[in-house]
């Protein structure tokens, strides 16, 4: 089925213990689409300048995207980010933020409009509402972050209330909910709207809330974490896009998804960048997914 | 068959954000052996002194634990911790430490040598070989904590050599191990010497990691975590209680095992001291074991 996502799209510069990566391809978008395009077929929309790298259109070419809803700005450039990782690499600390492009709002092309699945990345609430409006996807997710349910929590719960299903990181639901207990904040968000919550949770894997059944898995058991950066985005791409293949919310298809996402996730975090989504075939996130199921199995 | 813990019987005084409860039950062996004995009997070992009081012994008692083992001294108080914890809870700031009894090495019955499982309860590594000496125990499992991996890291070295199993949480396996992946602390752990190294990471699970496979679990998804003090106990009791009732080390064994060990630390962190503990049945663990199945299936 058709999916849409609506991210940024970037250059990132980014220092792990494992090196450092200079103006190298990022974005929400770019992250969300390489994982979901496993899967389906992924129509992008967002924002790029002129000096979004000729390298970095094939690689998103190279999963046959289609990216008739990427503005190119001429008078401004492509989104920046650049961020540090320490320690046990389970926060980023930022660098630096030049939303350049980003400052404009996204606009979706005619034929993106009812699609059956849509991705709202990380963005303004504001905006996140004006892309609902805009495409009326049938099955419709949001990301968000820290900075949103601080300053424009009226318009996210505006949207969580017309919302399919939410993903958001752990800190982000407590905040969100004031509930410090995991599970009754993944209840609360329920009871702001969406029918799924999806709480991911980095290295201590993820969590899905849904009126009738919850699930939870470890993160797939990687030994080489060397850039954790589009980690996020990768799992809601894995989900959304093994979901959209799926066609159907339904409980099994919802736990099964919540595995392709989170095997997505680590192809991710083992290289730099995009590096090892792009290296990634579907044989091997089928591979991992066996492993995943093996690695949390005990007998009745 | 028979099970053995050496380990504090002590009197906490505990502050959390849902209350305060002084000079209640706690140490590392109750923890584990109310937990432990829901499987199998348990043989207790460590120090008291006279002021231990009487409902403590009751409720040692009440599930027919073998008390031979547990000196009371007459001239010295039993051994007192407090704490508070705060915001999520998952770690505990302690207020005061009294050792006294704690200060006298244990002393093991004869009875007690030749115990099919031993569990050494965190004490220094020291008074663990020493007692290790004394048991000559066939499986033998111990705690430690980082006190003990900054202070005494030889005698921790060559006690986990001697280990069929170490049981520690994630901070310590990373420090006792310099490696900052989990997954690569728990193969680093292995190399140490023992068969199985099992990582507590509280809200967030827990892993196994053995030579043959490695097994992950998230914790079991309690809306009611009101003092999580002696979790960690109470997991170690269940999982190797458990393990102890099945007999043999087996993969399929382990992991059902870490399952039990998720379950009995669910009971405990649910009510103050060892209160959810005590009314803990066996019927209850079973059927929470059967929700923590359901909690991680997903389809092949």
């Amino acid at each position: 089925m058709s999916l849409v996502v609506v991210g940024s799209f970037g250059l990132d510069t980014v220092e792990t213990p494992f090196g450092r990566r200079e103006e190298v391809l990022g974005g929400s978008a770019v992250y969300f689409s390489l994982a979901a395009s496993m899967f389906t077929q992924v129509k992008l929309a967002g924002n790029v300048g002129s000096d979004f790298p000729a390298s970095a259109w094939k690689t998103l070419d190279s999963r046959g995207a289609d990216r008739s809803g990427i503005q190119v700005f001429s008078d401004q450039p492509t989104f920046r980010w650049s961020g540090r990782y320490e320690g046990d690499m389970n926060e980023a600390e930022t660098l630096l933020t030049e939303l350049n492009v980003l400052a404009e709002p996204p606009c979706v092309p005619d034929n993106y409009r009812g699609a059956e699945f849509v991705f709202l990345a990380n963005m303004g609430p504001d905006t996140q509402l004006e892309m609902l409006n805009q495409l009326q996807g049938k099955v419709v997710f949001a990301d968000t972050m820290n900075l949103w349910i601080d300053i424009q929590r009226e318009n996210l719960l505006a949207l969580l209330a017309r919302l399919d299903g939410i993903v958001l990181n752990d800190a982000e639901a407590r905040s969100l909910t004031g509930e410090s207990n995991l599970i009754r904040a993944g209840e609360a968000l329920l009871k702001m709207g969406p029918k799924v919550a999806v709480v991911k949770k980095g290295e201590h894997g993820s969590f899905l809330f849904a009126p009738e059944f919850h699930f939870a898995l470890p993160a797939y058991p990687t030994t080489q974490v060397v850039d954790p950066t589009g980690a996020g985005d990768s799992f809601a791409g894995g989900f959304l896009g093994s979901l959209a293949e799926m066609g159907e919310m339904s409980p099994a298809n919802l736990r099964k998804a919540m595995a392709f996402g989170t095997v997505a996730a680590s192809m991710t975090v083992e290289r730099f960048s995009t590096e090892g989504l792009e290296k990634a075939a579907r044989e091997q996130l089928e591979r991992r997914y066996s492993e995943l199921r093996e690695f949390v199995q005990f007998e009745a």
